[in-house]
């Protein structure tokens, strides 16, 4: 590691720093006479890295070194060495016939939260059809206001079960409480943590140790060191399978919800081995502009787009003016298709309904 | 109410709303030829509203009339009123010798993580003889990483038990996971929904069905009018002791960790009958910032302010960055005073120590 | 028109609001009994829409009816009518061999600075080998510091009438000073007004009324709105001839220099009927991810691209870390057509080198 | 001075970076056996700084050492040696009766802009009584829309120049356009440069020339840097007389028009030796905002603040929602006088009118 120190930091605080390097059985030597760069050696992980970064006195840790996390693309290694080992190869995500990363892309529909059954095995059926892998609906929905819909809830769960029975899609459905967990996965094949959730730790450290998998949207103010860091939360209690999703960052323009961030996508790709898809609704927020920012995402690189999809956008209970029809899905699968066709990328589709069992 | 109607809806779409307005035994009239404004009429309130602002087709609510919240300043009346109610008396929260709103102005202060016993002690009597009114410390931190120190926890809570015995002095303390308001609030005598939970809803409504006082940080990119929603999930609880804090938003400059949002601070003080405070500490990020942004903040109408204090912030575990000495508190409290006055509101500070029982 | 007034708003602010709209020619009805919703019928154009956007009391115009700007995809209408008139087909800016809308698109491509002259030719010959339509070549820099080299200046433009000449590339060079425009457009095809300068009036007048294209970048912190409005003060010269360019917004996370905003470009092409194309150097900042900025870019609508490239990025006298080779060109170029090709849009590319005179 | 360089940089790169240090005079050292660290030592000025900082392959300059601006507060010293020089004092403006740093604190208020020159007298008048020392007024007003008021102009720069006469207050007022210094000058004793046109490298030249005062304003979405930086502009002319303002920066909350950052008030006068005040007018947006950040501004340590008036502020051409009244003046003068008392800063008033010659 490589540690930059405080301008004239008094003895004492170097002192300090030098003590906490020792317990952490890192080898320290000052690179200049302003005692400002610390060179460190030794087998520190990224716990040695939070440590030092907390310490009063430390402006910054310059090179990681050894000490890279669970979601770094790039395996720790030593500082001095020739350089780094090969970059680890794609994390590819299963969840039922969706597969995301390593060259695989999937789409995942769904209306934004479950309404009556019969509506939603519709929808599932619908959105297989057009070419989806998986299903998407809320039960337990975030809201802003405390007078707002706030989801169906448990029977909106046990109505997620019916429609996954009937269409043979998977499901992804967020969790908003540590204490839902076991509830909801009992019945999700994916626990989707929203943007609000993306710091709630508690609920983070619960998904990570129920092993199934994870869709973490980006907060819609967080930087993506701060996702990839919320990811590890996960990866650290021993779940691999995670998928980051790009929902739109708060901007300053209102023709827009949000704004896609097209270029975290390209980072996120080459700083970690996890898949990374958007979420083409949420940022536009609008029907009519789904379409081209789910293009714009899988065009930088995405491995999946999860898209609000109602056939009857005018019955929507919450977010209605940014579902899309089936008609338009069908057409957002299309495109997506045949972006992955330019990169040598699979766009994995269910089989045909009949097959199933 | 007033709702503006996206343009040219198709008629099914207004059918529906117009169903929805029945169902909430609001009367509804176009008030234009182009069918794009509609005036309500009748008792509903703020869940009307949201169910409005849900529905496909519903641009925006230009007027809310009725359907205000619990917090707001002005009461709720019909539209076309010759004028709304006298507006609410501001809120006072009490907490130990402290007092936030109508007046009053308490600072709190204290280490940003609880750390060794001794230490808390000597700060908590440390604080308290410069003039704070209360005390702070996390053993519960919310941290980006899941290798940093997430604080001393149950230990910690003991911890701030014995500095409130041995101080007199009232506790306010971060609670992150819904699971844990009951320990928490066996000691704290307020709970901190912290910057990153202000969305964690079940969080909220969980310290809202405690009684217990809240203060409730502004995310670091939230609205007004979120925070005043997420205000709302406790107030819906039957807990009308909130206290909101603007502890700086997100910016674009490095020089300051958060931008202090002063112009909060006025706005909230007209919007709502909650006291406001201010977190100079996460807002400057640098302690030599803090006590120009605590005496901005008091300047701007604030009822208080939380402070970061530690004797040896080169020692610090997490933020040393930000925390001041009790020198500095010292001034900063001076400053505060002298603040007070200039508007004949009243800094609260705790009775000598000695007149404890 | 529709306009809405602030709540309660004096009589005496009323009346001059009505006074205001006789002068403009408007009738005016209010649809509310609160005085707070106006109708205007008549022929206002944007003039008197500005006009009663400045005045005291006017919270918001929610319908500008028949005051719509030169730069708008729907022609102006009077607000009553059964509907707007067709959509307005998209502008086709031709620039030497390139062209910009109505289904063309077309890759700018060359260093940030002009440097010595044999390198300009180099690159220009280079870029328009693999298919570039158009040379891009700061003479004239806008910078940060006074200390930083600010171009060659009017030697720059120089070489870069040379580097046309030798290419038959045409050139697009940024201009910063009203008194240079006529300068800049003796060499200049196309004059580029950065980011910096797209609220630079005088200039945007000046470059308006050369009638030279112009390539207008948006401010990395504007709305479209801002946007649409600083070409409008070109359209209103006479200069139908005006490029917008998405370019990235100032956003909070260090990984790509700025975010391009896609949603942008998407809304873009429904608000106006003028070309949009993207630059990827300036939104990533970082050369490893300006191909997949492009793709995104030209999949969520854009009619072209705007791209540094230096043969030798290791030389370049400004932002060397965000210019690509010629090899990554020729893969961006290869990206730009297969997108068109999902499209039915055209690449447009230059003729063979051998068929100049 | 200190730079990082990327990891890892080919050979070729470094050679160059070497080969620049040479020609500018600065002998390079290496700290690391990485060669990421480069120590120069020299009497290079920032124009080596923005040389290094321009060439690919420079990630940061960690140090600026003898490379600090002509604004920097702390003087420009070695790098290694024992400690910088002791910080520059306050640069003091005085502009007619106004003062601006060193302690000294004045207030600028006046319409936005010029109108009738009846009505302009009487503005002049009013707020010299009330304690203002400047007057301020645009006659050239800066304009998102090419159809809004665009200022009285040569027309306005008259009847400022009749108001200077008659209230014997000196006047500060926009320039726009590189080619209006002088006319604007020939009336004004202070020009403003405005928000949009703090990048406008031209016109910062051109009133850096004249050698008269400057109100510099912080461009909405500028850094803290990037504001020196354009200072710098001026200063490098010869024009030492710049005052900073900060006037709110854009943010996501449509409850004030941008974000006052007080934190940035802090952080400049640290920073710069230059005079800081602040627009609470242009921060608000809203006139019963405008005395909270004007205090707030103040008691974070501006050196002044410039508000709009006007008497009737329902009358105003152009952001009349913001312009405060004779009487709300009246208010900010006392909090500014009495927020100067806490901490020995002066408020300049200009001498009573009679005694004038």
């Amino acid at each position: 590691m490589l540690i930059r120190l405080r301008k004239r930091l008094p003895p004492d605080a170097i002192s300090r720093v030098l003590r906490v390097c020792t317990e952490l059985g890192l080898k320290a030597r000052f690179l200049d006479g302003g005692r400002e760069l610390l060179e460190l050696e030794g087998p520190g992980g990224p716990e040695a890295r939070s440590r030092l970064e907390d310490l009063a006195g430390v402006l910054a840790v310059l090179d990681a070194g050894s000490a890279r996390e669970l979601f770094a693309r790039v395996p720790p290694g030593p500082r001095q060495a020739a350089g780094d080992g090969p970059p680890v190869g794609d994390t590819v995500v299963q969840v039922g016939a969706a597969r995301f990363g390593g060259g695989h892309v999937s789409v995942i529909a769904g209306p934004c939260a479950v309404e009556g059954e019969e509506r939603l095995v519709e929808i599932a059926r619908g959105v297989r059809e057009r070419g989806a892998a998986m299903l998407r609906g809320g039960a337990f929905k975030p809201r802003t206001s405390p007078y707002s819909f706030q989801g169906a809830r448990h029977a909106g769960l046990e109505r997620l079960a019916r429609a996954k029975l009937e269409s043979g899609l998977a499901v992804v459905t967020e969790v908003l409480d540590p204490r839902d967990v076991e509830a909801v996965g009992a019945v999700a094949d994916m626990f989707q943590i929203g943007s609000r959730n993306m710091t709630n730790t508690p609920l983070l450290v619960e998904v990570g140790r129920s092993g199934v998998p994870v869709l973490l949207k980006r907060g819609f103010m967080a930087t993506l060191r701060e996702l990839l860091l919320a990811a590890e939360f996960v990866l650290a209690e021993g779940n691999p399978n995670v998928v980051l999703c790009e929902r739109g960052i708060r901007g300053f323009d209102p023709s827009t919800r949000n704004v896609l961030d097209v270029g975290a996508v390209a980072h996120l790709k080459r700083a970690t081995h996890l898949p990374v898809i958007v979420d083409p609704s949420h940022a536009a927020g609008r029907a009519e502009l789904v379409r081209a920012l789910a293009r714009a995402g899988v065009a930088a690189g995405a491995d999946g787009v999860i898209v609000e999809v109602h056939p009857a956008p005018v019955e929507v209970h919450c977010d209605g003016h940014q579902a899309i029809g089936f008609a338009e899905l069908e057409r957002v699968v299309a495109d997506v298709r045949a972006l992955c066709a330019l990169d040598q990328r699979l766009l994995v589709t269910p089989l045909p309904q009949e097959v199933l069992p």
